[in-house]
């Protein structure tokens, strides 16, 4: 509706450049060139120009009706080596978790109070879950984001605390008090549970990997049905894999396991988790 | 070794700070600054400024060592519609196939004269394949490339033949008109194999995806060693588990399938296929 546009995006080529490739979502996967513009504040001439660019690379595609993702992007991402070490390692032991239990299988890393999904395998019959690989959740609120919290540095865990912990159903934990007491209790046990704490209807238990140095790195759950998958049932499955994935990462192969730093856990993943 | 570096690198700053994230491979997951600056001539201090851009976005990370590709390019890359949207609907089919033969399933797309990989799932006890969830590997010696060749437009195919059919074992086809010859039977069968052209001892036998249009999108394949994979007996599975996904797609829902665009094919997918 703006008859003239104001150029209020970001300045510099690299960032208007990142800002384009940033509008992209699940939902708009397909973009027109004004669209875009729309999104970024970037003026159209330039959109038309770095669009060019990105497609020389491969970073779009251009389509009849605008611009999308390119495959190059794709290749380029699955070389992150954090993503890459990881799946490999874990993806066999999650094969293994899909046919002795049926249900999904998720593999997770923490970024910032987020969660990143890196590998998703879907049991037949599951509940639809808003989980996706290359997509993100809040952590305080999921099986594996809880896993990940329990072991991970004490800043980390104050960062998330001290975020909004957004109510997903009425069984979200909501508050910072609540949330480092349920941490206390994986602690302890392992093990972390999301009873029906990011979706409704759906339940989740949750291990942690660990890495080289054995600081957590990643974990791994089984969701399903609230009333179909027994949590109890399947927690010490999911802990073997998790424990071998570990092992196949090296966990231990170093100095020796550490306690999250300057926490106050009254285990390090060392004790509980070998 | 050189004392001044000579600044011949591209020129844009788009294309500079693709020319840095290109530098990364599966083996050099880690490199130095100077080891960009070497590998693309762009001067260190240049390279220096473009990294600290690109970690601002998360598109790489520095570590103590150097820099390494970010979990945002992972993330953004999964945006990538081709790969997501047939990743979501060949997935489970992928699962149901590991499952029944128990031997290794990849799934993968025509780029060029190359084939990427979207997916894969490893077989227990199966070869040791090159093949990785974003690599690339020539068409012509693949079960999945010749697959996806033999129901792709005569020029696709031209572009292949007529490129350098790399010798990767003895068993590998080299002429365009050995290739041109078999990407007819597949046409006839719609069957492709792999019988030890890609790497020694080991076969494949793979069918095309179609998509909505009916034209060929991807291909599947089952691969494994040559004295423990009977091609022949695991063949209808792979058909039957492409047939499914290519339903899903919605292949023949619109105006039905097209057969290559100004081909000799003696047969459409449409008829060969479903």
């Amino acid at each position: 509706m703006r008859s003239t546009q104001r150029d209020v995006g970001p300045k510099s080529v690299l960032g208007r450049a990142f800002a384009l490739l940033g509008c992209f979502t699940v939902a708009d996967a397909e973009l027109s060139l004004a669209e875009m513009s729309a999104r970024t504040g970037i003026p159209k001439a330039t959109v038309h120009r770095l669009v060019g660019q990105l497609a020389e690379w491969g970073a779009v595609e251009q389509t009849p009706a605008g611009v999308r993702l390119g495959m190059r992007l794709f290749e380029l991402g699955q070389l992150a080596p954090r993503h890459r070490d990881l799946r490999e390692s874990a993806l066999p032991h999650m094969e293994d978790l899909l046919q002795a239990t049926a249900h999904t299988v998720h593999l997770a890393v923490l970024d910032g109070t987020e969660v990143v999904y890196l590998e998703k395998l879907t049991g037949r019959g599951g509940p639809p879950l808003p989980s996706r690989v290359g997509g993100r959740m809040p952590a305080h609120c999921t099986g594996v984001g809880k896993a990940l919290l329990a072991f991970s540095p004490t800043a980390t865990v104050a960062e998330v605390a001290g975020s909004e912990l957004v109510r997903r159903t009425p069984h979200t934990v909501t508050t910072p008090a609540a949330l480092t007491r349920e941490l206390a209790d994986i602690r302890r046990s392992g093990f972390a549970y999301d009873r029906e704490e990011s979706t409704p209807g759906v339940v989740c238990v949750a291990c942690p990997v660990l890495g080289t140095t054995g600081d957590v790195v990643a974990a791994i759950s089984i969701s399903g049905w609230s009333n179909r998958l027994d949590t109890g049932r399947v927690a010490s499955a999911v802990r073997t894999a998790t424990l071998s994935i570990s092992r196949q990462l090296g966990a231990g192969r170093s100095a020796g396991p550490r306690p999250p730093s300057g926490g106050t856990a009254s285990a390090s993943p060392s004790r509980v988790l070998r």
